[in-house]
């Protein structure tokens, strides 16, 4: 174990530096932090696992990792689907899951300042119970952390209307692996003092500095939401629904779909019944003031009359609402179960290029012969595009392989994006040449040396070739 | 006239390269982009002037300008009030005035792509006929072009519900000064692949690359609004109001306020009555569906009646609003005749830290005998302040001077920005380090240097010293 020849220099400076109650490098704790949520495939162990308690923890393995040239990949709860956390060059896995902390809720300027290491849900559960709201909810926001979140930008269902993480991030602390502390940002939300530093931080996957603190904007948390669930026969018939949703003023703060693949699965999963006329099925959420979500719903369920929906629920509590996501929730397991593996893409498309987008992607999986199963935000075009595939069958293998280069090329040509919410990381950076291919990525390079010039933080990430 | 030695050369090869049309260097011309609002205090003359019509006229003057090492500053209207477009180091004014097409107003996808020329009010006019909004509204919009909103970040009154001119950015196409394009972003609202450059570059001031092409978010255009005029007889009751209005849902979309000097000003010069009693007037805007608007209002109408307030006005038809709002513009014109200069600072503070900033900062101004007039936007904190001098006062200025600083100091040191619209440019650059006092000005310059190696665009701007 050790891709480094002074792994021993190395932990010894760790442990002088921050104490040995934080340096971890037996084998379960090195094979624990090998992985993300992409699975065994990918994974690589770190030489040595530390669990920092503040920034000046944060400093002293900066220090030993120039010191020693040594590779830094942070984390946070390591659910990410892009490999951005696997310390793929070994090295000092630095783990934020003991800096925790919430620091402030200042209600008088609606905003929280967090450490890292707090998990998303904890976040929301606080400020929710002063009438506070933080809106966005990646799919794993009960264990993934705002500091993994910020690192990847993440979005969710609610990002349709409330915006990504990047809209919620006020400032940041963060330390440069040259020994620096950098602050940007500042407790309100007009600043322009500066290069925006933290907007190119955010989604930078941990390659260009680590995040030691987090200042969020908060909202007032609305008082009042509904939850409709509608199912069409066609999916061009509900994405034209979705657009006069939208441009009717109806503000809905979530607009989800499922293609007939994903609902057969996940009623089946669940032993539900589902009518063999509907092919696609969708979930609108409107929140707000009471009286307006009130005329609202009225509104949609008008519109419900007029457009053919075939069936129709409308969710008003929070258990019923709870029901129809559970129905969502349960996609991913329940597709999961249609072939061993599941390659799990993000990718984005214009909003009115979703009914196309669907139905070429659909044949030209049916073209590859490869299972596909689609589903995600409608509202913003982020579909997630499964490929459901078998690792033992090889050939089906190179199929799906051939077949996820032709879907980032047309998403890619129709002005999308070959990810909305995983990031880049090991998994996609081959593709990443097809969206930039100008002079981006070459700017990319320069930008990351004017931050790292040794190439130390989570080196061989997003814009790295495979062997660099 | 001319400050490089090869000034003739490199019209020569600008002729060449864009033909003599859009080539002018005529002393009329090398006045007129000289300045900027700040006026004749900082006015520097290029020594050439170049309106580009499409993106090879600009790949075309970047290429000039790389290989004569002469300083491009792109600009728009050069209606900014901190030197950002002023040629300090002479050479080519990049001026996009004529670079003005809309290029497609998409109304499936909600997006507009426009040339950097474009009029901010233009762009809005263009979008509403077709029932849809974008938000973004500096005080010069009439003049004010896109390509200087994004260079700069602009705000605006409606920022505070709908965001800044970096909420609206879906993607830019860019040159570098080294030859290459770069695109960023694309036509979705969540794009997570390699670095954020486009917000990176929102804000940059025109120092690191040369912006040609602008996608913008757009929104459903608001069916309903209402605007009331609030007065108060102290601040502080005035800012207690608006914390209510904000923490009770009321969802306002602007939240503006005068001081005592502010309004005596402006119902001096527009001839209007005035309570005595009256040291603060509050604008508040609500805007949304009819229903929900009417729901608010009448929340409001009851807080009006519980919380003290001295006068109130609504509203409700365009015709009066437009009053309220004429109001409002003219503070700058009426406390322009106060006294001979107006240095116009544009800082921002958190919320709940008005009172308190105001009071201090009318304190330290009548510490100083400097004459201070206060407006601006509250709702985010964003407060105009005004130091009214004359000239030809040196005692006065230096005065001036000292209490700027002060407020600087006071400002960052209360977790606020030293301008929250304005951008640094050349008026602010000796009070950056103030707001940045760790390693962030180095990264600003190695990033620079990433972008411009030889610091040819818009150099001695931001983070240069004066002397650089």
């Amino acid at each position: 174990m050790g891709l480094f020849m002074s792994s021993n220099q190395v932990i010894k400076a760790l442990k002088k530096g921050l104490g040995s109650s934080k340096v971890f490098y037996s084998q379960e704790y090195l094979l624990t932090y090998a992985y993300d949520a992409t699975g065994s495939e990918y994974a690589v162990p770190p030489d040595v696992v530390v669990f920092p308690q503040g920034e000046e923890d944060v400093a002293a393995v900066l220090a030993v990792a120039r010191r020693y040239k040594v590779p830094v990949t942070p984390r946070g709860a390591g659910v990410g689907y892009s490999g951005g956390s696997i310390p793929v060059r070994g090295g000092i896995a630095l783990v934020f899951t003991k800096m925790n902390r919430i620091l402030q809720v200042d209600e008088d300027n609606l905003l929280a300042v967090v450490e890292p290491g707090v998990v998303t849900h904890d976040l929301q559960q606080e400020v929710e119970k002063r009438g506070l709201f933080y809106p966005v909810d990646p799919a794993s926001l009960k264990t993934s952390t705002i500091g993994g979140n910020v690192a990847e930008n993440a979005g969710g269902p609610r990002c349709f209307k409330y915006g990504v993480t990047a809209n919620y991030v006020l400032a940041l602390e963060a330390y440069l692996i040259t020994g620096e502390k950098v602050v940007s940002g500042s407790y309100v939300i007009k600043d322009v003092a500066g290069y925006n530093l933290k907007s190119l931080l955010v989604g930078s996957e941990g390659t260009l500095a680590v995040i030691t603190r987090i200042t969020l904007k908060l909202l007032p948390r609305p008082q009042c939401r509904i939850l409709a669930r509608l199912d069409f026969d066609s999916l061009s018939r509900g994405t034209r629904f979705v657009h006069r949703v939208i441009r009717g003023n109806l503000g809905p703060s979530v607009l989800e779909f499922m293609d007939q693949s994903a609902i057969t699965a996940v009623c089946q999963y669940l032993e539900l019944p589902l009518e063999p006329e509907i092919k696609a099925s969708f979930l609108v959420e409107i929140d707000g003031n009471p009286l307006d979500v009130k005329e609202r719903k009225e509104r949609l369920l008008s519109m419900v009359a007029d457009e053919g929906v075939i069936t129709w629920q409308m969710a008003e509590n929070e258990l019923d609402q709870d029901k129809l996501w559970h129905l969502r929730r349960n996609i991913s397991p329940a597709i999961a179960r249609l072939r061993p593996r599941k390659i799990n893409e993000d990718i984005v498309v214009p909003i009115s290029k979703i009914p196309d987008a669907v139905s070429h992607i659909t044949e030209l999986a049916r073209q590859s012969d490869i299972l596909v199963s689609l589903f995600g935000h409608i509202g913003d075009g982020n579909i997630h595009t499964n490929l459901m595939v078998d690792p033992e069958d090889k050939d089906e293998l190179a199929r799906a392989d051939v077949l996820l280069e032709k879907i980032f090329r047309y998403v890619v040509q129709i002005k999308g994006s070959i990810t909305g919410e995983h990031g880049v990381g090991l998994t996609k950076q081959d593709y990443l040449p097809l969206q930039f291919k100008h002079g981006e990525v070459e700017l990319f390079r320069r930008i990351k040396k004017a931050f790292d010039p040794d190439n130390l933080l989570n080196p061989g990430k997003m814009y790295a070739h495979r062997g660099d």
